[in-house]
């Protein structure tokens, strides 16, 4: 099985040892983004993964590419060109010191300023038999807008599967109008089969004014021929987080059990929950197992440093049959 | 609005990594000490400050100067003599495990030898508005307590308003007696506007025999023309630590709420506090306001590495809006 | 007080900063084994240790000698000859992610191919008070195996203490069968006076068919004339981790009340808890202090980085005195 | 005496231990830029030192600034606006192993995007006597380059004193043709009293002809009225590197002898060499010690890690006085 | 073009800071190995490369291949079988004290306990130009070595080109007598093409009685029908270090000229040469600039951490044309 | 062969990374001292040693002696008393950059404080054939003075070897006047047997006036009854860095040849020296050999981190038989 991810690849940050940009000038450099995250993921459950991506054609592109490798994801699609790759800072956060995440200009990398031309899509889904679009590629320029599109369209007319995953944040988008951001994604979506999203998406984005979940969801995977729609959210419960998820196929929506989270870092936790329902999908497993498993993914992540999650299939199983009380492997 | 501390600077040794001292050799080795943790803080909410301290004149000290810059207070007054600086180790806590402070000799510091003479305190309080003088002064050198004295008289002589933390810990003071002490600490107190400190610091130093708070502070509040009295203290409640708040003005008492504690560096706490109670009083914020953000300034610190607290307003308004639950920032 | 331990001594390789194999490069090294652990925290409360064992001759072997002296363990007895020493890889783990370890071969190590007659066994009790011997002697070769009874064998003759660990894990023996592994452990508790174990050590290995553990203990005890049998275990209540101990004398258990655990790294807890129960036992206090010893003695371990407790009597004392809610010392 | 220099901060990433981009994720990262770099080292000389230029309004511009106070450099003038700062990655060199620097986008950084009415000039010279330019603001946008010249115009008509650094690099400027980059420079030079550059500077970019360096130096010096013209080059003798520099007043150029380099980290040499010249002129040396100062600070910049020169005077005299072969002070 | 290499993979600890084993626990884990190093270097002047070797099946393992990934050497053919990896530990020299390294067993790791059956050479040959063997193969077990040369054989009759590499050191095969050793090696050079190794290696090993080195290794090459034989050495002229190597192809051989060394890490120096030599007889130089390229990427090598070389074409052609002398690139 | 040592433990604070102090808040710390540096050597060359000081009775004595243990120093002289202990920043130099030291205050440290009644100093020499004392304590106090004083007198009642090394530096003793200080010299050599010292220690400290080497050094050893005086210098030939040593017996001077060093860490050199010229006594070798190891270890010493010499006489032979030019051990 060989899943092809298109979008941005960033480099994050991290300022060392639980300490904020003040303390110190040591930092940990990793390569991240959604796609980077989600192939990391497949690839340590056992599945061919790729990317589609223009990383500069410099050391730092080059560093970027030996990182993916490292990570299990085929750098022979990757385009290099330009000078530039978008770029974040994390401090950790602690109890009740939140995380924080400080974005950098990725505007002017070499990826948002690739031109539709620059990809040749067919060539890029040879082998391919998944596909998956992160929401951002809307949001950063007309080219990229149009790529994913393609894309998208390009891979459904071929059968493939595609994923996309709605990633949509109000505050990176604050200067593109609400109907034209909506129109993008509406755009899209007709050329998806699996969508990783929130009620919020539909709602707000969307302008769905439909308050009951069940047919929320219904009127949406309805409209647009999703065959899942599939989300995770956080709660807090007696000063306690907790992380859950729901999975929405055909007319139902499958509900995952909440579980305790203890998070040393918090990012990429979607993309981790967006990789186990891929993986289960692909196992067809049942949707509960697949729920389980996506979550308990999701939740190991938030345990450990970096978005990029490295679990094999057998550290989550682990994971689940021990109930998370599991303190020691040897 | 220009404040001024006047107190020891101190290099703090950090062990690496949660170990103990004879786990591992690497330290990391910070500036800190009462006035700058209180500046610092005071800095990041955007008084200007300064420090009347005395550093070696060497690299220590230049490097000490460079660290007080870096945290936004400045070392124009600062007085360059001597050879040493006073320095304590820290291993942090891990739960059970209680965090450990073991203190170098202070009394060889070029502050804790330097001599009333060597100070021009009418050109240090030019321009200030507040002054802050930490009461280990009083316990270090017949010369550090007659500089802070005078500092005091001076600074009232010229309508300051004149901070004082009592600071007082036992331990510190085992070859002083305890009548010395108080008459130490009762000869500043006529000098002083605000005071930070704890009903034990009335009760065993200072000898008052009320065991109603309210009562109490009022005396001493009364006795000394003491316009706020403020301290903090920590609890445990089902395992559990919590961190609460009180301000004391005319015959009032004013009480936090209880805020869950997780901590990482628990010194500097209370300075925390103090410069959240500082900054509430310049704003002319409701004494509930200053309190609530005075323990947050100081939960945050708690949750953060270094005595030095360095959150501006909005990260403490951003913990106070989401009570804490908030993990991620971007 | 002299004490002499016989074992393996091995190199941990501790993944820096939380972060799993796979996600840096950078790692701690130091020198442990059960051995080690268990001088090393004698060491720490005051008793004169020593090691027998086998290091390899070449920069590696010094290095561990070089740590062990540093533990407060005497490197005088140890035999430098061959080339190689046994290994683990340890990952730290986080909330519901497990720590894990990953042994190297044990069996090329130095200590694993010494021969029985490399050892002087009655020059190395000279001036030995007390004997420990690793059950996983029994596991590695016949030549380990056989030094370990012998050393048994000559030190009960001289009249001296000897402690046994069980330590047992069937998941290293998976090659050798239950009767022969069961065989081997027969053979050596003859000579022992106090052991540590478990309850499964002795119906699962042993194969005794008793539930009730006095009666079970008390079979054991009188079956090999052993003085002390104990040991400890790990409970969740409520999602949360304790931990006790319990200890057997004559015909009755005596049991710690459960203490709450907050674990950074938990390799070394029965090491720390057996180092708690031999010094309570020399002190001679009561079974109940003993046992709260030993138990704080292993909670504040797991509290710390590194399998090797280096607490002294002082730390544990104030770990117990402050019901382990004290969270600064200075 | 009191400098105020115009130009881009920028955030440097080291790779750590000498090691390549892809061999280690391990960063320091340090804010610095040639006016940085210039006033840091004419704090150290004991000047005050204000930087004039734009920072992003977020936590890495107010890490940049924290780390500016700590060189000694003032941040009352900075203006905080935008989202981005410029940033490049080094990769130390070792004997035949080039040092590598990698620009990221410079052009959506807060400062490149700094409008020329976002300036206060007036108030900015306030209390200045010196102003420095560095003619990278000349490459990077069309407000970036009017804002250079406005500010030398309005210091000019004030009375300071106009340093100007060429630092031009064509490898920079590959997007703008040589005609319209030469009429930049020449836009500024009647407002400049002191330049920084190199025989090159004059001849590729201005289009001198004229091959004798006095006449060459003489006839620039002439056109734009410049009082003083300096600079410094690297030479290799016997496979040994030897830096030294010039000064031209008046009608003649003045040499400094050649200093032997030994280099950990290369990037700045010239902005220590200009900071020495202009110490130099101010304390009124001999225009031959002036050189010698200039050379010994760079080549001591060139010994230490980071761009920025942190050398006291006292450092300085030092090495020259032992003509760099002392090794140890204490 | 697509080369495979035979061999061990083996885990490096380098000690971090320049310090020895003593001296700090602070390492630095990386995966290394003839093969390794060799495809590295290959990979980063790019070309295809793959390692067919066997990798514990554990998270030592996976680890490895992450590295190795991360290297551009692809894992598809890696055997994941046992438990165990070799490793070495390196401490770095500093001029007059020397680099150490202290090898670990390797006959214990999962390659070395290979079995001739566990490797299908037939599939692991498709698509194959070039096969790299590692002569250690043959100092291991009967196994490898068997292994070693059913892979040249098969290679070589399905017309790959086959290297080899000497690497004999005596000191590693201290326990297998001259004449074994010997009849090993004289046994696989039939099937090889490209051989790289030494003039002691034919005196010393194979017993060849020739001085003359024209003579020696035409004799050697029309015994063995080899190709090119291939070598480089190190010679210290005047306190200085010097690094140069030659070529013999039919009855002559070529020289490089000699390159000053500058040297952080000694370690793969000949795995660099010989990457060197294969990319420039694969791109079909001419002799001279094969050496100048070969010996420039080993002194490149030489002057950079860890074994593995990872320069490029135009890196190892940037030092070739600056000669060494280029000390920054930007 | 037992040797002892007298004198002070002072921890050293080295700044990461070749960076100075106002660069970076990482630091090394390690235990140090001139009667740590020499016994830690020693006890690599195999002798047993043991230390006779004052250290604090705290977690920072704990380390101290945990220290010392691994370096191959008995702590069971050790007393622990008192609060403080010694310490200097090191900043390391780079080429032209100089190393540089900065004490704080030695004489608050625990055995500063010392007095003469704190030690049993027969105890002290049981079993004990050579003692060092370092003349540093004649700087410190006067009760250090005379503790070194009657040390050196009970030793040579005993029949002990007493060594004494001047360590003299004026600008530490700037407070003490010339003849007072050479009367404290004067006082104690009558009881010493091995001195080591400088020319100028003898001609600027103790007044001697003659310029002939041989003549002085036999007068001052005639004068003292010195058997050996032995000490070591530098110099520069065409900017090389060279160290030698010379070895006065009876009426001659021997000389070693002139070694070129390479330094990364210049303190503790004649510490090596003096433990290469006691091990050679004690060995019994010609004093020519004597000499060259005895600098042999010293180069070694410069060419390695920290001032604590840790090679073994098999590492010296090494770097003798090679000539310093051996780059790799394998």
């Amino acid at each position: 099985m060989n899943i092809l991810a298109f979008g941005e690849v960033m480099l994050r940050y991290t300022v060392n040892d639980h300490k904020m940009l003040e303390q110190t000038d040591d930092m940990t450099v990793t390569t991240v983004g959604t796609g980077v995250n989600l192939l990391s993921s497949l690839a340590h459950f056992g599945y061919d993964t790729s990317i589609l991506t223009v990383l500069p054609d410099n050391p730092i592109g080059k560093k970027a590419a030996a990182d993916l490798r490292k990570l299990g994801i085929s750098d022979r699609k990757i385009i290099y060109q330009g000078h530039n790759i978008g770029s974040f800072f994390v401090e950790l956060g602690f109890g009740p010191r939140p995380q924080r995440v400080t974005y950098q200009d990725r505007l002017s990398s070499a990826f948002s300023r690739s031109k539709i031309e620059d990809y040749d899509f067919e060539k890029a889904l040879t082998g391919v038999d998944i596909v998956h679009i992160c929401g951002i590629a809307l949001s950063l320029t007309d080219q990229t807008r149009k790529a994913a599109k393609k894309l998208a369209q390009v891979a459904q007319s071929r059968n493939k599967t595609v994923c996309f995953d709605f990633n949509y944040r109000m505050s990176l988008n604050s200067e593109i109008d609400h109907e034209t951001m909506k129109k993008r994604y509406q755009e899209i979506l007709p050329y998806v089969d699996i969508v990783f999203g929130s009620k919020r998406d539909l709602t707000d984005l969307l302008d769905y004014q439909i308050d009951d979940e069940t047919e929320l969801y219904k009127k949406f995977c309805v409209e647009y021929q999703i065959n899942f729609f599939a989300g995770s959210r956080r709660s807090i419960v007696d000063g306690e987080k907790y992380f859950e998820g729901f999975l929405f196929h055909h007319d139902k929506i499958y509900r995952s059990s909440k579980h305790k989270l203890n998070i040393i870092d918090r990012i990429g936790s979607g993309d981790a929950f967006a990789s186990g329902i891929i993986c289960g999908l692909l196992e067809k497993w049942t949707f509960e197992d697949i729920l389980e498993f996506a979550v308990a993914n999701s939740v190991l992540a938030q345990a450990s440093m970096n978005d990029t999650p490295i679990f094999t299939k057998e550290d989550v199983f682990g994971y689940i049959d021990s109930d998370g009380s599991n303190d020691l492997i040897r």
